[in-house]
This record gives C-alpha cells, structure tokens and sequence, in this order.
C-alpha cells in the first residue's frame, strides 16, 4: 500500500459540505441579487496581482500576511481585499468606465493571519462600491445604508443597525480639541470602544499622554447615543470642518428617510471610526442586534481619493463590504444557519423506463424544476433511500402500472402524501405547496 | 509627482469591462443553470492546496506550470484543475457524502503557460463529475452527454457534435494489434489528427517504429466516420477488452437516443482519446460545427479511480469540463457576443423627489426588475445621457407634473415611445415588450 496524502485543506482555508455550500450560496445569491438590482455590475479581477500593487496600499499587519510568489521574473501576489483591485481596474480602464462606476465584487481574497476561530486565511467578501469622477453627491453615502437595509432584511437574520459616523465630526471635534495630530491615534483607541469598554480606553488615552480633561470631553462625545444631532449642534463648535461633518450627516439622515430606511435600523454612533486615513466621510458598521458577539458584518464608507496609487485623478467613492465567510461561521455558530438537504435537486424521478422518464424530466426542467434520473438498474427501495439521503423535497415514480395508466406518481418525501399526477402542470400545483 | 505603478493585468491574466463581464457572466449563469437542473450540486474548494496533493497527480509540462508559494512552514500550491482538488475533496469527505455524488464547480484554475493568444494563466472552468461508491451504470456517460447537449442549446452558438469514443475500444484494438505498450504513445500522435492530418500523423508513426501494415490499419480504424459500431463490429476482432468497448459503445449510445438527443449532435470518432492513464472508458470531445478552430469546447470521460492517489477507495466517475474562459475568448474572435449594454440594470429612475421615487424604485425591484436611481443633483439631460452611455432598456421619469398628475413616464430608449404609466403593473407590461 502506497503512502496516501493529507486531503485535509490547509489551516484558514474553508470548505463545505454539500448541504452547507448549498447554505452559503443561498446567502451569497441573495447579497448578489440585491447588488443586482440596484444596477450594480460585477467585476471579477484577477486574484494574482503585481506584488508592488498590493504592496502600495497595504503597509503594516497587512502586509505581513500577504501571500506573495514567484514566477519566472514575475513577482505575485494573492490579493487581500477586492478594494485595492478596484483602484487599480478603475485606474486602469478609467476611458472605457461610466461614471458614476456602480460595481459589485463578491470573491474570496487572502491573508496570511494566525488561523483562529473564526478568522480565515482564504475568504469571500461581498463589495459594492459607487465611484464617482468628479463630485459624488451625499445621496450615494444613503443609497448605500439602503442596499444594506435590503440586504440583511432579505437575509432575514433578525433585526440589524447600521451604525453610522462621520470621519469629519471626528477630525473636527479633534482640531477644536487641538489634538489633530494625535486624532489617528486616538480613533484608533475608540475604535476599540465595543471591546474593551470606557475604562480601559480612559486608561489607554491617559497612558498617550492627552490631558484628562480632553479625556473626558472624548468620551463624553462618543458616548452621545440620543438625540444626537441636537446634542451635537449644543456643543456648538465652531470648527469648520466640525460642522461640514455636522451638516452632511444630517443630509445623509434627511435621505435615509426619504429611502424609507426605517429609523430603528439606523443609529449615529461617534465612537465609530474604521481605519484611519482612508475614509474621508460618512462612515458604517452594521450589527445583528442578538448577536452582538459577531461584532459588524458590513462596514465601510466615504473616500476622497479611490487611486491615488495609481492614478493622478481623484475619484471619490463610498462603498460597504461584506465578510461573507466571516459571517456565515458566526451565524453557523449561532446556530441560525438551517441545513437538512444535501441537494439542490427538487425532484428524484425513479424509473426504468429511461425514454419515458427523460422526457418527462425535460418537461419539468423546462418549468424550473431541478430533477436527479434515478433510471439506473439499483433497486427501488435504494432509490428512495438515496431520496430521504439527499433531502429532496419530492419523488416522482413513473412505473410501469403509472406508464400504462398514462399518469405518474409524486410523493412529498416529508408528509408521505402521494398523488397520481396527470400532467406537468398538476405536478407544479402539488410541488408549489411543498 | 510621484511615480504611479502600472495598473495592466498580468500577461495572461483576464479582466473584462463591465459590458464584457456581462456577457462572460451570462454565459457562466446558463451553464450553471443547466448543471442544477439535473441536480449536480455546487462544491468550492479552495484555491490554495498543498503542494503534495498537486504534484502527486500533475507530472511533465503540468508540473512546471503550477505557480508554488510558501508562507511559513506550509508549501502551498494555486490549483491547476478542478478534478484534482474534487478528488481530494471526496477523499477527505468521504464518509460525509452522498453517493451517487454528483457536483459541479465553476471556478478559476491557473497555468503558468507561456502566454499566447487564447490561452490564459489564470481561467475558469465549468466542470460536472457523477462519482460513484462501487459501480456507475453506463446510463451516466450518456447523462453527461444530455447535459452537455442541454447546455450548447441553451447557449444558442449554432450546431455541435459532441465526439464520443471509448478507450477500450482503442485499448483492445492496440492489444490486438500487438501495441498495447506502444499504445500510450500512439495515442498521443492520434489526438492530434485533427491538427495535424493524416500524412503527418502516418509519418510521426513510422518514426515510431511502427510497421506500415499496422500504420494502415489503424489510421484505417481511426477514419472510420460512418456505420461506426456496423463497421467496428465488421472488423471482427477477438481480443476481449475490444468487444467490451463496443458492447459499451452501443449501449451508450442506446441511453442517448432514449434521453433524446438528436443523432445530428453527437458521432462516434475513433481519433478521440484524450489524455494517456486517466480515462478508462467514454471519452468525450465537443466541437462548434461553424467554428471547427476552436477545438474542443467541453471534454471529458469515464475513469476507474479517482482518488487513487489519496484514498485506497476504488471510486469511477464520468464527468467533463468546459473551458469557460477559453471558449469566450474564441466566441468574441468570432464575433458571436454581442456586447452593447454596460449595465444589467432595466431602468434609470430619473427623479429628483427621492421620496416618490425610492418608493416606485422599491416597488419595481419587488417584481423582478434592476434600477438604477439617478436622483442626485444632475441636470436631466446629463441624466439622460447617462441612460444612454448605460444603454439601460428604459427610462423612468418622475418629475412635478408626473407626481401631480400621479403617473410616471416610461421611455423605451431603443425606440423612443414614451407612455404614461399609472402602476407598476402597466410598466411591466410595457418593459415585457422591449
């Protein structure tokens, strides 16, 4: 006996189960058909990319878990989100594009991370993204929180918030608080605020030296929950830029209303900040209310500038992405994910008399029916097991009593009612209350 | 300035513009949906495998083309193909899958071929496999012709031949003969029949060694286009693996004619052999009658074992795969994608009440449609062109007097007729007509 070797994948890298690939597909059709009906089109870029493309963008942790290869005097690299892809599409095609660019790109990337639970190696990110050459109107940074509105009500996972901020409330309320050179650091700290609470991050700020005063000005300000235009105009900041955030986001919420967003799957929250110098505006996360643990499941935001890298003009974009592997683990984990088929077959059609069963398989498809022939010579007890196996919902047998008798048998496989089925169409009645 | 990095793909690497990708996606969608119908389930392995489990199958050309990365201790490899990553995968889930298992996964491999016109490092294939526990009737070889029938008329590109042959009619031939070592090879300079004709082939022979008399007979035997089975069984020949091709031969093509595919579409064609060791019985290739340059656009067979290289199991399976990137670029050589819209969207909403048109928008998304919402500050006219630039079906305008006068026009942008709509039902109608 040969050596035999490890099919287990490697470490980070996901795959399913039939039954739960056939769960997940569900979920990413259902993203991609809302995409889709916003008129956004896809994009499928390369997964392998120059090294000094993805190098450009990504700095830091980022970096270190790029996969990079060799070939020939080519240096690659496996890509580590479908963000840095698009600057480099839109840069690259930026004649042959309409503008404003509505795409949606729903593909695995790659990173190199310590494999833990939960967090993968290799994993799908579902993305839109509005790109705009010249002006971008705030209308967009709305249709946004509206596609995700649609997106996590048609997933129906129970009820959700978009969490939404604005980069400029917070570079402003920092500038008046003259520590806009230590406003990255510190947003980097708040970002943290859902983790590790008001204390330890009181104690992180203190630790960078900000007075306590200002300390407490901060917290005070992310910690504004209610009312919180109002709140945020009765601080009365004169900065500028403050005040820009201040008016833009009361627009973003005068649409949001408008699109018929409704108010309880929206909230402003300031301790939101998402990165640091890449978001310019409006910014988003998204929670399921009863799992909280899962932490955002779509985040994203405005940008000023999509490919500096690689371009010298400047396209404003706002877009979310998706963790979709991500996501469907902790729904899995959570227990909301239901798999009970391994098909995604409707119908097993058991037969012997394959011309007879082919043609009456081919009327079937024709209405949108997935059908599996069980016309092979196995038994037929092994037929109706390989049925109750595979989960579909109905089986249709089509003996020789039923030839002769010029009908066919279908089952509901989960009540055990069985007709004697004329036609297609009486066939399509008794599968359509399955 | 500062220095911009080049944004061009990498040679061999395909992207598409959004109307292109389009029509790329239309054709992925038609196959898919082909694959469903007759219940093949989708897997989605992933793209990264140990390096082990590649090389174990790859060997010569193949294995000098497989792009190889390490990243810490693990030696990771980009899968070249689909069967070998399903092969793991049934190792691996064996005890968790159903059987028959029937999958199909469409998905991109990569081949670090020299680039050349064509031919592609990173591409997708569209593959189906029916893979058995024990034995796989012979109705299967005939089922995957069905599929395959069912797809090239749906994908509606003229007339095909799907080439059927069988490798132990080959193999017994050449036993019979007294070449079964020298088989393989002789195989190999038969495959290229179609590329290379009969006087070259004749000629690479006799390099080979191999006696006139027998040279005669087998390109004798390989011609042989019309009564094959009358002509094979004509030929009288003994040796045992022989005649069980032909029995095999004839039942297969037996089960076709009782799934209904039209004789015009399929022929036996003795010059198939596709491939050396891995296929054990029906081979099949596919060719476009009107565009014979193409080559094969879905091949594929029966082998005896498809996981001999990770599993001690014995498991057969018939399947084929369809060079999905491949066959689009020859259908756009030969201008037979029709490419002219730039976005799957239906309907540009022009409005500038976002309130009144958010709603329509919603209510014509419910019913299937894609829109694209221009309500942002734009001039009308700018709107329009945008319309246009898209080349979206239709138009809606909702302006004052609309809303006043509690209609929306409905402006078919091929022909210019414009209604005056009252519901959706009435604009539904209307775009069912474009």
């Amino acid at each position: 006996m040969k050596d035999k070797i490890s099919t287990k994948t490697l470490p980070g890298f996901l795959e399913y189960l039939p039954a739960e690939q056939l769960a997940f597909n569900k979920i990413k059709d259902t993203i991609t058909s809302v995409y889709e009906s916003y008129g956004f089109v896809p994009l499928d870029t390369p997964v392998l990319e120059r090294q000094e493309v993805l190098l450009a963008k990504a700095g830091g942790e980022t970096e270190k878990q790029i996969y990079c290869l060799e070939k020939g005097d080519e240096k690659l690299a496996l890509r580590f989100d479908l963000t840095v892809p698009l600057a480099r599409y839109v840069s690259e095609h930026f004649a042959n594009l309409i503008f404003p660019f509505r795409r949606y790109h729903v593909a695995k990337v790659y990173r190199g991370e310590r494999p833990q639970r939960g967090r993968f190696r290799e994993f799908y990110q579902a993305d839109i993204d509005i790109v705009a050459e010249g002006e971008l109107p705030l209308i967009n940074d709305a249709e946004i929180v509206k596609v995700i509105y649609e997106v996590f009500t048609k997933l129906d996972l129970g009820r959700f918030t978009v969490r939404l901020n604005n980069r400029k409330l917070l570079n402003g309320f920092f500038a008046d608080l003259d520590l806009s050179r230590e406003a990255s650091d510190i947003l980097r700290i708040i970002d943290k605020m859902d983790k590790i609470g008001r204390n330890q991050i009181q104690e992180l700020l203190l630790a960078f030296e900000i007075e306590a005063e200002k300390i407490t000005k901060i917290l005070n300000f992310v910690s504004i929950k209610e009312n919180v235009i109002k709140e945020l105009e009765a601080l009365n900041i004169k900065n500028e830029i403050f005040n820009e955030g201040l008016s833009e986001m009361k627009e973003v919420i005068s649409y949001l209303n408008d699109f018929g967003v409704p108010a309880e799957n929206y909230i402003i929250d300031l301790s939101i900040a998402r990165g640091l110098d890449y978001y310019t505006g409006t910014v988003y996360e998204t929670v399921l209310n009863q799992y909280p643990q899962i932490g955002s499941v779509c985040s994203g935001g405005r940008y000023g500038d999509l490919t500096g890298f690689y371009s010298d003009k400047k396209l404003p974009g706002v877009g979310v992405a998706i963790g979709l592997s991500r996501l469907f683990y902790q729904l899995q984990e959570a227990g909301l994910i239901k798999i009970n088929q391994a098909t995604s077959a409707d119908i097993l059609l058991v037969s012997e008399n394959l011309k007879a069963a082919a043609k009456l398989a081919d009327e079937l498809r024709a209405q949108g029916l997935a059908i599996i022939g069980a016309y092979g010579p196995d038994k037929f007890k092994k037929k109706l097991t390989l049925a109750n196996k595979l989960g579909v919902k109905a089986v249709i047998i089509l003996g020789e009593d039923e030839i002769a008798g010029n009908y066919f048998s279908l089952k509901d496989m989960t009540s055990g009612e069985q007709i004697k089925a004329k036609n297609v169409t009486e066939a399509l009645k008794f599968m359509s209350n399955l």
